[in-house]
């Protein structure tokens, strides 16, 4: 059994003193926890408190089950996966509405078992179908989709759909229907916020502006409930989050519909993971530093177990948040327990913000959602990518604009089907060099690289790849282009010194290729392969059936097939 | 511009010997032609002329636009895209109807676009998502379902449906319904044609049974025409043929509904697909007996051709068949212009059955049918590939139960993403080494194989694998772990001998280890880099940034970072 309880280290040696760092980052988490669980409660079109309830439990369960020791990251509601649940529960039911709740429970937790699944049966793999590319150009579209969705808060609109085709119209037709009093404030805390967030401008001092930026949000949502209820602003058309409940969420499972369920799978293993990626990889950074190892099975299991507890507490997906992470990586010290804290104080907070919430204008979540997902736009990464690999740089824009036109899934899919095609089209062309004797050594390189000596009888060829399916088909066309070259060529010798694996289809080719080069009276052989691949091998007939003979080195077949090769190994020319 | 015409240098020494010789092969391609023709229409739900109408202008345009000289291939109607043709078109109109025929024409040119497209853009490596373990499952499937499929004609009853559970329930329920006088006489048909083709074991020599083998389908046909003209078997309701238009096809673009040729597309995209791997590889093997070579570009180009040649003159979609090929194959000189030959007895074929045609009885096509496709149902290669590696055993399975069960599209589609996922399950987790050094040497080996010495500041890992998404996370996991378990170790040498690329995604990770490892006072150098992924590397960032050095190889760079390492060179310990 691979589970060892991860938090057993962390609490052996536990005292005071690491209770106190804890505390006190679990403090600054939380600074920036409560204005963004309520923004991306917002985003996914859910009333204010699920994204409030989404941060205590979930943070318990992963500090208890999924967190490497010495790893102390900050889960929660993250913005992208607010947005991809506000695109998987669209079209079920009306944003608000009491069957979208429960859309969001159900698809909470199905995300949460998905997850648990995939971490039981070791599927962490699955998400390296995801290049960087791909996810890069993904989250670039995501935050332009955020922006934009936001604008109805702030312009005092109501505008349906998600990507632009969908929105864009109907925003421009709302365009004379702004609300004024909703636009006045909802820039105005735009304008004080972007100030707050740039203090070292001003000439404030560097650590100062960091940590005024850190409660630039809580800050700016206070002043707003105070001015919002001073004034009564409800009363003057300006939306505002309304009424919350009282006291702690119930907890319990949430009413589950099969076919609903089924609809919401593919949104569901999307979310899963795209939001797996990005915790194992603030995990990965957060552990390296520090000379420490996570566990993605782990990480997969803290993540299911926490998006589970986010379901029984009537809350939303979450995923480990970069930038609250990063504020608990700024105490080096700080230890898992940190979440515990987190959700203690969080806690704390839903009690105390409940009386008040009510009166928090909608336009002012939308500000801070705004400046928050300006910095995911990524074209420093676009600008790299496209310099470094035309092909990647155009999966990239591929999957940004999909993401844009079509929506995330479409968007994500196109991507991942373009790289892989990709991918797929680099490795059905492996390189293959005909390599000759160096003379006066047992040495066979490339011919066109070195100086080489060939028997006019003998072909020796290296294959500089494993053989499977994607190239198949290529080293028999490969070898057929030689041999129709070749015509006085009567053994070919394959070097498999780069050969890891042989696949079945690979198996059948070269069976084919032995016995086609019969027909043309020539005889196949292999040199240096590998152990494992010969292991394998020895499963099949191919070494009965094929006719030739395994040298153990490109050396030894050449002295056995033309005895002038030991004599050049003695002489230079 | 890399088309040339390929039929020229047929042309350039052409006589009368090669003529007579394509005559010969062209009349052996006829015998096999007909009775498959008129079988694999109905299999496709096509009237009976559509085959043959597919066996004419298609040989002539493949043989004038892509047949590589000196393979001299059989196009026409094959088994398993008759059969995709039905799946396809079954949700779309009642066999047999006129509505049937005009989308079956649209599909067969939207396949020769389709292929026509993929050759213009040199697309043939997209047929390496396919690998053999699939197409085996998914042959063997399709060979089951036409089996099944044509038990309706042989017991006279009406059954709608493809897959194992749409046909078998109906068929079970029509048990009690089967037509005697059509039971009696396709199982007749049946034992004829098995008796025919297995004469050998009666004694017969072998040239002869082959012979007679080869005639089997249609001496039966023409028998049983004249046994159900002259008992008038049709008016004992007993299906057959039926009126056959007279005269030659006429020529014309199939009437086009875009609405209806998207509908299509994803099947014309599979039968384009699964006839140019079929051709290919028939085409490859051909060649590479001869010492002759194949462009797969012009083979798309010539098939493609073919397709809407047979979609102009009202046909099906069209392939090279294996069967007939062989036979051409049997004089070994046959030219390409075999087809033209081939086409012009078919056409002659067409105007003389024309007038008799329609007394052949359905049963008789169906026994013709199931006799043909026996031999595609695969086990030897199942049990090869079961033994060779389970896990592609299980591609192979996976993909002939979803065919039986979902049909062909889902059952190559679960077939394709299981052997992708396998893939890149393999292909994540990259074979890597320790190396040190072998006293006495400057040759650095994996350390778990060989005795060698090691600094105990500097770690050396040597890859063995190109550096790209599927395997860029495992890199940093790996490198991680190690770095966790050597706190002495200040200078990582990543020996690249073994890597042919590094992508956006690997130089990613590249340059987040190097940062990590630079906070964990480690510091990261390469060695051995090839020159291309050099060149490529110098287009980003990271040479500048990552801190460290390139070395020329992994002894100069042990020699810079620890200066025992050239003691240790020349002092076998």
């Amino acid at each position: 059994m691979f589970y060892k309880w991860p938090l057993l280290k962390t609490l052996r040696d536990y005292n005071r003193d690491k209770a106190g760092r804890d505390l006190l980052a679990a403090s600054l988490i939380c600074l920036l926890l409560v204005p963004q669980a309520l923004a991306y409660a917002q985003l996914a079109g859910l009333p204010a408190v699920a994204g409030l309830y989404a941060s205590i439990l979930p943070l318990v369960v992963y500090a208890l089950i999924g967190a490497s020791p010495g790893v102390a990251m900050s889960f929660g509601p993250v913005a992208v996966l607010a947005l991809m649940t506000a695109a998987a529960l669209a079209p079920l039911a009306a944003a608000g509405s009491a069957a979208y709740s429960v859309a969001a429970a159900g698809l909470t937790l199905l995300v949460g078992v998905l997850l648990l699944v995939m971490g039981f049966l070791r599927l962490g793999f699955i998400a390296n179908f995801l290049s960087h590319p791909v996810i890069s150009g993904f989250v670039s579209g995501a935050a332009v989709l955020i922006a934009v969705s936001q604008l109805r808060y702030l312009f005092g609109v109501s505008v349906d759909g998600l990507t632009l085709p969908q929105v864009l119209p109907g925003l421009y037709e709302q365009l004379p229907a702004i609300h004024g009093p909703t636009f006045a404030l909802g820039m105005a805390s735009l304008v004080v916020l972007l100030l707050l967030r740039n203090l070292q401008v001003l000439g404030v001092s560097a650590q100062w502006a960091l940590r005024i930026k850190q409660v630039s949000a809580l800050l700016v949502m206070l002043l707003a409930m105070a001015v919002s209820a001073l004034l009564h602003l409800q009363a003057d058309g300006v939306k505002v989050v309304g009424q919350v409940p009282a006291g702690l969420p119930s907890l319990g499972l949430p009413s589950l519909d099969l076919g609903l369920l089924r609809e919401l799978l593919p949104a569901a293993l999307l979310i899963a993971l795209v939001g797996f990626i990005e915790s194992v990889s603030i995990a990965q950074s957060l552990a390296m530093r520090k000379r420490q190892l996570i566990n993605p099975d782990l990480e997969l299991l803290g993540q299911g177990g926490a998006n589970v507890a986010s379901a029984l507490s009537g809350g939303m997906p979450v995923a480990a948040s970069f930038s609250r992470s990063a504020v608990a990586g700024q105490s080096n010290l700080a230890t898992p327990l940190v979440g515990v804290f987190a959700a203690g104080l969080m806690l704390a907070a839903v009690l105390g913000l409940a009386p008040v919430l009510r009166h928090l204008p909608q336009a002012v979540l939308a500000a801070s959602i705004l400046v928050a997902v300006i910095g995911l736009v990524d074209v420093p990464s676009l600008r790299h990518t496209w310099r470094y690999s035309r092909a990647e740089g155009c999966a990239l824009l591929t999957t940004f604009v999909g993401v844009l036109l079509q929506g995330l899934e479409i968007g994500i899919m196109l991507g991942v089907g373009l790289s892989l095609l990709l991918f797929l089209w680099r490795t059905s062309r492996p390189h293959m060099a005909v390599v000759g004797q160096v003379p006066g050594s047992q040495h066979f390189r490339n011919i066109q690289r070195y100086d080489t000596v060939q028997s006019p009888s003998v072909l020796s060829l290296r294959v500089d790849e494993s053989l499977y399916f994607p190239n198949a088909r290529y080293l028999e066309a490969r070898i057929g282009e030689l041999i129709a070259v070749s015509p006085e060529v009567r053994h070919l010798v394959l070097m498999c010194s780069g050969v890891n694996q042989i696949d079945a289809s690979a198996l059948d080719t070269l069976e084919a290729i032995a016995e086609q080069l019969q027909s043309a009276e020539v005889q196949l052989h292999l040199s240096e392969v590998k152990g494992p691949v010969m292991d394998r091998l020895k499963r099949s007939d191919f070494l009965q059936s094929f006719g030739g003979q395994v040298f153990l080195s490109q050396y030894h077949a050449l002295c056995t097939l033309d005895p002038r090769c030991a004599v050049r190994a003695l002489t230079p020319e």
